[in-house]
């Protein structure tokens, strides 16, 4: 049987988008509930993430929560400003200032709080910040020691709230210390704690030479801790957050049966930069691809993938998929 | 109208593959009309290309041409071997000692010959060992010098026979002097001659982080110097030369467009390393992608295509694309 | 003999560093007047460059270059703002808007006044914006095509002004039109103008797995084009914009011994953007490095290597580099 | 008090070296006792580590370590061909084949014999061939359940005999299962076995954007398990196997100062491909590059070193390593 699965987004996707070269943004700046409004012209879309101080806070939380409700819309996530303010340039968890570590931990917690509060039970905790750009800049077991210190701390703060980790290659530091798969899965087991899950951007892992599916399907192996999605392209070598699909096609139906293969559940949730894009139609193109690939998918049945990917053999593999992309059947 | 398209291969493809730890290759010595009778295999396969001293030399060459016809294929090309020999190791055209270089020419002019004798009249320098492998082990200018010098010499030998020169970033030194389609064009630039063309392989392209769309494009607009193409996949960061269309669907589809726009009427020919698979699995797998592609951009419409690239608009270019792949009509 | 060399630098470097996840900055805001105080505390520092917009503009140029003359450096160079507005997202030169392209003409020949009038006489010309970020959106034909005529114009403005290049691979387009050292040369040679000239930023370079001093040697051969220098470091695959000498060590001393070989005479002016870091302290540190691994050239001796690199022995030229770097005779 | 450290190397290093291009070898082929006097020519070169079948077996085994005893040399461990044979071809250890897995088992245990016998107490497991080219070629957890299993029974095998594993992320296969520190160490966890190591090799380190300092200190805060190195350099994106420090001169020194914090006590061991250079050259400048940064360590001090990491301070950390780095005594 097809799974159902449900999409979300970042509400960033339809600010105004800057980089380091274009601070203003490369759009006008609008008011957060104008882009929960544009959020909602997009196809399929049912859900929003967001982020505090950015899009909410405990003052205007319930407004927001009222716009997201209102545009027909569920709030899938929330993340702390973990990487966002210059007091967090030197690291937030593994800041060589206890006083930083202290903060980093109370903003988690109060986010728990907010996402305990708004009923999505799920935050982001991305350690951007966290890492180094030179040699000799980082006394790395110090910095991981930290890391487990205060994460533990914050599991502990409220077990229903599931704290989600995203790990990351590099950027904003030119490396940060959860940067891999097989990283953010050992400090899981270190910390030891249930409330504790993966958030696997895929832009992410194709920026460090994963590979998308195999990411996810080494979170089912160790522990089954894949909750939540980030969901974009890039070229491999930089996290250029693009439209899903626009270039990784067949590495991405991969994910796609591997996320059915390993029952994921969690939400679809984008995570791209439309810097000069029209954001309603790159949102809404990311989740026709996945829709589209999953047809494909669908199309020539898990079981055929499964039969093929354990024969090892490429040519069938390249067979079976190719045909089955060039005969979908036409949707009524 | 379309326009026919011809594939060829490397031989090589049906021999023993190996690398650098398995030296004697994953797969059985086989004899060269072997190999030729395996292509002959190859659905939709029309042509092969020849290592010359491999496969094909002044002595054995009416037998092995006689081979190639009664298989009911075609010779696309010829390859003075430059790279596959230890006393080539540190350069060919740009080795520091005169009768290396005077070797290479004489190599590279007895091929020509070969080319001009078998009707094909194409052969393929690529100058592979031409470069360094740490800082301070090349006199980067005395180096092209002696490429300039040494390509006037062999292009003023026979006018008749086109020199194509393949570029690549790297390997087998960590750093081959004519590395991108930029340093290449300077090249033909600058040595002067109508017999020299581009033999564009899309996997040097994809791990020197070029669009192998723009490659292509540049080659027309500076002299319309395109003449064969050598195809494969990787994973953008090695010559992985893997079977065509594996990873890069997009992209590849972006290649045929613009191959179409600038006329390009040479040889679309095979440059994979099946080590582990069915080489002819792989080999027919290669062209099949290539064919549904190009039915996919007929199915659009190559004026289409043109209106949605001059509009600059990457939501609009995404659903052009996945709406003609997902819609293909069921061939006949 | 000994060369004598200029350091300049970015007035950038200065500022409030910003990406795009502290837009606001890792530090806090300061006037112009304020920067070029701070710059002028570096060690060894002569210049700054500024860029126009940012930092000076056609009302404030007087105070200004007042402000830089009082503080004892020199203007070494001006910037026209082409790459950090939001008008030039979609392209400069090659904006398919010919409004667009007018405009980035105006400016470019605004800041050629400017660069005039203040006897600097050279300009930078980066092309950032100008690209594309995914398949099928761009023409890239028409691209180059539109590049060509602007600069000739542009040249055509003020011959007594140096219209300086830059190249770069990606950032803030995914791919750049101009991204290589072969690239530029061609549109140098493609435009034949006198007053063109390359700005080698040497992590550019190093983004795109060229070897800086091969980069130096090339514009050297093809038409001794080099003007100016970006000097920073990176991880080579992004251009991270560090500390001069941070990572890279060797090759650096290899760029500088060949910057010696072709007599190169223009600015050492760094473009590091220190966003967490003492940006006197890493300005000073990054030219220390420079002027350190020259000391170390001089001492082994600029005929001693080139010997060794035209032995093209790797196990020479190592045991040369490290007895030189490593009994370097204590500076009086 | 400095730590004495000995070096070893590869005695591949010492033969005909080939790569895909140059099968046979750049160099001639030699015996395995000529191989072992050239090694004795290195200077500082205290040990060498062979690989079964290729250097040594049960019935050549007296000999041969006869020949390393006679040469002045150890055996520093051993290494089963688990990587350079067609059967291996689609894998050892998850190999979809229960023979082969068998085979390849059996072929362990029987290098852990030899190594008993021999003395040298270590063996060296990496799994090159165990890992996928194309999507869709790999069951990825199966692959690992079938890693533990083959782990574990070779583990219990003989307890006086560490196996130590190599992890890459990449060659021969496009991806390796075990490619990263992170999983390396999660494998470990998982197996749960005390006769288990991990054999760093920098250059796969490298080709992973891992910092090898970074590399060494998570094997000891996860368990301690750094039993041996694997030493080379390169240009990052690939395992060039060139000779050590002639690239990354910074982060060899940050990782031999971890090296002494972390307390590691075992082989100093090259693993180079000097596929056209002076073998003996290499090899010795290797050591000396090592030899002369650790000098540089001392003469800084790792106390002032560790101070200065614990700042987090990068300017403040180059001026400390770049002073230590060019005043360093002149050697008695």
């Amino acid at each position: 049987m097809k799974s159902e699965i449900t999409f979300a987004s970042g509400l960033h996707v339809f600010g105004s988008t800057a980089d380091r070269y274009v601070l203003s943004g490369y759009k006008p700046k609008v008011p957060v509930s104008e882009m929960i409004k544009t959020a909602s012209k997009v196809e399929d879309l049912q859900g929003v993430e967001l982020v505090e101080t950015w899009h909410i806070n405990q003052d205007n939380a319930d407004e927001i929560l009222a716009d997201i409700k209102s545009a027909g819309l569920k709030l899938s996530m929330l993340l702390p400003d973990l990487w966002a303010s210059a007091k967090w340039g030197m690291g937030t968890f593994t800041s060589n200032k206890e006083k930083i570590r202290q903060e980093a931990a109370d903003t988690t917690k109060r986010v728990m709080d907010l996402a305990a509060q708004a009923g999505c039970n799920i935050i982001d905790v991305w350690l951007g910040q966290d890492g180094y750009d030179y040699p000799f800049q980082a006394d790395y077991i110090q910095a991981w020691e930290w890391t487990v210190e205060v994460l533990r701390d914050c599991a502990d703060y409220n077990k229903n709230v599931t704290i989600g980790i995203e790990y990351k290659l590099k950027e904003p530091r030119t490396h940060c210390f959860i940067g891999t798969i097989g990283k953010l899965l050992l400090l899981i087991d270190k910390v030891k704690r249930n409330n504790l899950g993966i958030i696997l951007d895929i832009g992410h892992a194709l920026e460090g030479y994963e590979n998308m599916a195999e990411s996810a399907a080494l979170s089912k192996y160790f522990g089954d801790r894949l909750i939540y999605l980030h969901l974009n392209d890039n070229w491999r070598s930089w996290d250029d957050d693009m439209m899903v699909g626009s270039v990784h096609t067949i590495e991405l139906l991969e994910l796609l049966y591997w996320l059915e293969r390993i029952e994921f559940k969690g939400w679809y949730s984008l995570d791209i930069f439309p810097y000069r894009d029209d954001s309603v139609g790159v949102a809404s193109e990311s989740i026709q691809w996945i829709k589209d690939l999953r047809r494909v998918m669908f199309h020539i049945g898990l079981n055929r993938i499964e039969e093929v990917v354990a024969s090892r053999d490429a040519a069938k593999a390249s067979k079976l998929i190719r045909e089955g992309m060039f005969s979908l059947p036409s949707q009524s």
